[in-house]
């Protein structure tokens, strides 16, 4: 898969009809998975929020949309000699997936303190794991090396306009649905790590006059940093809950589609995470990852500008420990 | 609503058609609740599971069908007086939930001990409710008494055709979705309290050769008493953590419906159905109840006869304290 081009500009030239031509391509490879409203959730946020399950996709997290879209993409002959990737956690299970489901080799490059149960799910799906360091950068360098050494192609987390057109589908879904309901977005609130996911909601919204506000935990805002200084800027990530926003950059590609669409940035910390994952696990029914609870954050909070009466909320996964889900009930369970 | 009729036979007039009768003039009142295929949850089981997620459903339990059912089916002028029962469960909100759906009052009859979580969730939906005492039978006269008093009519909570044949919809909704993914149930499991999903699931699935199996915990086998002695024997329950399969004997209608038709009954008890609601939440990444995850207890110990390749079951709801979910994953999260 060849990088994808820095140059600016290049994001202009994706467009919706690149994720509705993903949505065609994904058909049968993933779940639809469902979008839910609950009247309790309603209620505290004082709207309506429309929750995108991606924590019931496949591998329990939106990222195989992309996964399986880039490596359905790749040449015959080149996919054939397998693919690598780096992450720390969703994207290999993703990409570990889509090489199971082609019959091919996967190598992955994850963090040394990788949760145990991400580990777990990518052995299980047949990949090859390396632990490599601590950071996103030391994970792509080893896996990098495996590149040069065996020719399989690099699968990126999410700086590649196949992996963003494919994580964009989530989000075409939750309009369809909301539309199929009588309803209407006013604003969505996407989790950003990298950026594959709003990058693709940003193009999927086109023309739907959504608002899209990206969350980062407050400390890993490495997207609300690159579109104040209108670059892309390095952040050293701070501790937080969601382990799955953490990474030091947004994608090149990823903020030339970005920054020209966003509609504002969001910052949440632990103590919106915690209380919005136990609240969507005891009143919506579903489990949240961290990462993936912390979009509903802004929205319980009635944190959202401009008062809107509809609110999509992507949760973009389910895969957590249990200690930590045992941790977070006991501490806001009563609260909920 | 006229009482159901006792006498044998009665039963036998319902059908699958009834069922879809059902499910026509419930569309667009309840969710279409996702059918759920976890790899590592059909690792376990050694078949694959359908899981139909109920606890997905409008008040978080399957309830939401029949009451709605029976309520709308109710001539206007006889609704417009109201509606009554007396729960101290999901069959509560369900009532409730119909009631303000069509702009009537509800009454419900609950215990003076009632957990104020459920007594929230059904002023919540706008329902009055009396306390009555501790005990089934105490509630069930103060009902009487406020259908005596103000021609309100009475919605039972299981032995009523109506009631059945809404339950029943979940069955269809799972069997339609196991055939769109190009599948065939072999086996069915479903939970039983009063015998009203039960009932509903057996008229669904006529003609499709499905082997359908009653789950119940042991110390609380009204039904499977029950069809070994070929009339209703009531049980004193005892002690479970599915609080919602409790009830001391089936419904009469529900009995002669089930007993003709059913494959066999199985029991499970704590020490299955507690794992069983860990690995749904962990794997599938959705919250039952204990009463919701009993009938996937089972599946998960391969305890379902005829070593069946396709196994459905129906998580029946998900209004669960949030002490035990912590209690729980804290007990059963690192084995999951």
């Amino acid at each position: 898969m060849p990088p994808a081009p820095e140059e600016p500009g290049h994001g202009l030239a994706l467009s919706r009809a690149d994720v509705e031509a993903a949505a065609a391509r994904l058909r049968g490879e993933i779940v639809r998975t469902p979008t839910l409203r609950v009247p309790a959730l309603d209620a505290i946020a004082g709207a309506r929020v429309w929750i995108k399950c991606e924590c019931l996709q496949r591998i329990g997290a939106f990222k195989a949309r992309g996964a399986l879209h880039a490596v359905g993409r790749l040449d015959p002959a080149v996919r054939a000699r397998g693919v690598v990737t780096y992450s720390s956690g969703n994207h290999a299970q993703a990409v570990a997936l889509a090489a199971q489901r082609h019959g091919i080799s996967a190598t992955i490059a994850m963090p040394e303190d990788a949760p145990g149960v991400k580990v777990a799910g990518v052995r299980a799906l047949g990949a090859t794991i390396i632990f490599a360091g601590l950071t996103s950068d030391d994970r792509r360098l080893a896996a990098e090396a495996v590149v040069e050494r065996t020719g399989a192609t690099m699968v990126p987390p999410f700086d590649h306009p196949d992996i963003i057109a494919g994580q964009g589908t989530a989000t075409l879904e939750l309009l369809e649905d909301v539309a199929a309901a009588g309803g209407r977005l006013d604003a969505l609130l996407v989790p950003v790590g990298g950026g594959g996911l709003i990058a693709g909601a940003l193009l999927a919204c086109e023309g739907a006059g959504v608002r899209v506000y990206s969350v980062e935990p407050a400390g890993c805002d490495a997207l609300a940093r690159s579109v104040a200084a209108g670059e892309r800027v390095e952040v050293q990530p701070g501790p937080t809950l969601a382990d799955g926003l953490r990474p030091v950059k947004v994608g090149a590609l990823n903020l030339a589609v970005i920054a020209p669409r966003l509609a504002g940035c969001l910052l949440v910390d632990d103590a919106g995470i915690g209380p919005a994952l136990v609240r969507l696990l005891l009143h919506a029914k579903v489990l949240a990852e961290p990462s993936g609870a912390a979009p509903l954050a802004p929205a319980l909070q009635r944190g959202v500008p401009g008062d809107p009466a509809d609110i999509g909320v992507i949760v973009s996964g389910g895969n957590v420990e249990p200690a930590l889900v045992a941790r977070l009930v006991e501490c806001y369970g009563a609260e909920a």
